[in-house]
């Protein structure tokens, strides 16, 4: 297996400021993330602050930086991340298709909307999955429940039911849902909590519950503590020095994740940081 | 006197991303700088890795940058910032013509080249100066040795030479000297210390010495120490927290400033930051 210099998860302007920078020191990157780069600045109407792009949309920034990893002649690789291990000389970097290996990492995956729900964290693992691609072979023949925060996560849904003898579809957003599977019941409501007795998995909804096998909480991004087992966070966040660095050697994290301001300026100078940070720790600086 | 909300010293990434940020919150601000933004960006042949310009050169991403302070109706006040001294409830930035007062101020403004020579340090006040402008007048009919690391402190030697009886000239630089009053001698060496004895100042060339009544450095920016006293260093640099705070309430510190690495897209993001900080101190969050 290759292993590569550094592995920047995210895409969202740390993602590629971090990719930008550790590709111009020479490194072998790997860039995990979607290749529409961010939804968040996507959805942004028009960013006043970003340096050099007066009145910018979020639409045309993204551009902009897609062009620019262009150019770099840098590929992102469309994968999901389900856990980062830190095997003391690399990481491992446990994906829903493939396993990669890295010396260095670079946390930029964003900050995760809103909390977790009440059991979530408790019954992960047990009842609770992160990730349709890697646990839907344990559902033939059984029901599972999908919880999903945006409609890209339909196909996750549709994905499950070829396998599942039933799929509980909850969308957690507003657009019509467009799973036509007969397999496949959409259910809407607000998630309020997650139980687990007897082997089957409870999703309380305001008004009703939902009783399956197994439930999937599908969001764009988890929490930190979850991908990374042992890192150090300060509630939604990842702790960080000045430098970028966390509390694991070789792992450097930048942008939302790491706290306030959510900013695309600051996120990309995090970004830039953490890039430097990384080829420092590769050389032997920071050691 | 206007009191404005936040005063930002420096025009470099730093510098114009906190403005941008500043003018963002709607606080006052007091930009002090070059209207032509940083030579330093401008000398950069190419800028490879600031997100979303692939490929520019210095002077274009200035350019973007100026369009965009511009924009926002950001105005430049060009002055040179003698002092930042704090008041408690304010800060006194004392210039070389004007004094200005604001709520807080951010530090943004690069790193010095070099180091500072031996006895330039000790004899600060009392025997050499950092500031033409502000010391002429005591030259009146004395000898000034003048310093200089770049061509633009030609015109502070020739205001010199007006009040002054003798003026020498030290070039730092490489190019032709301009200057042509009668009453300036340029003098090529490399510098080596600063001697103070008996009222007169000596600046040691390798090779020779000049006796003078006073020296003047003038370099473009000064160490920070010099420039706000009590500010904790860390030696060249201004020591800073994750919210780029320094050891001083209500001051804040960006970009070169704060120590390596010196890059653009670090420069922006610390900017940002540092604004968005400054107005939470404003808004009384961060006491």
């Amino acid at each position: 297996m290759d292993r590569y210099d550094i592995c920047i998860i995210g895409t969202g302007p740390a993602g590629v400021s971090a990719a930008l920078t550790a590709k111009n020191r020479n490194k072998s990157i790997l860039l995990i993330g979607k290749k529409d780069l961010s939804n968040k600045v996507i959805k942004s109407h028009k960013i006043l602050n970003y340096p050099g792009f007066p009145d910018i949309t979020g639409t045309d920034l993204v551009k902009a930086m897609r062009e620019h990893l262009d150019k770099m002649g840098i590929e992102i690789t469309e994968e999901q991340v389900t856990n980062v291990f830190a095997m003391g000389e690399y990481f491992a970097i446990q994906c829903a298709k493939e396993m990669y290996e890295a010396k260095s990492v670079i946390l930029a995956t964003g900050v995760m909307p809103g909390r977790l729900l009440p059991g979530e964290e408790m019954y992960l693992g047990n009842g609770v999955s992160y990730c349709a691609t890697c646990d839907a072979a344990l559902y033939k023949g059984k029901e599972a429940t999908v919880l999903g925060y945006s409609s890209k996560e339909e196909g996750e849904a549709a994905f499950l039911a070829e396998v599942a003898d039933r799929v509980y579809y909850v969308p957690v957003y507003p657009d019509e849902v467009g799973l036509k599977d007969p397999k496949i019941e959409v259910i809407r409501g607000i998630p309020k909590e997650i139980r687990r007795a007897d082997g089957k998995s409870t999703l309380v909804l305001d008004g009703q519950e939902i009783v399956s096998d197994g439930i999937f909480v599908l969001r764009d991004s988890v929490s930190p503590g979850q991908l990374v087992p042992g890192l150090e966070t300060e509630g939604a966040h990842i702790k960080t020095e000045r430098d970028m660095s966390t509390s694991i050697k070789g792992l450097y994290a930048a942008g939302d994740i790491t706290g306030t301001p959510y900013q695309d300026a600051k996120a990309v100078g995090e970004g830039n940081v953490a890039a430097i940070s990384a080829a420092a720790y590769l050389s032997g600086a920071a050691n």
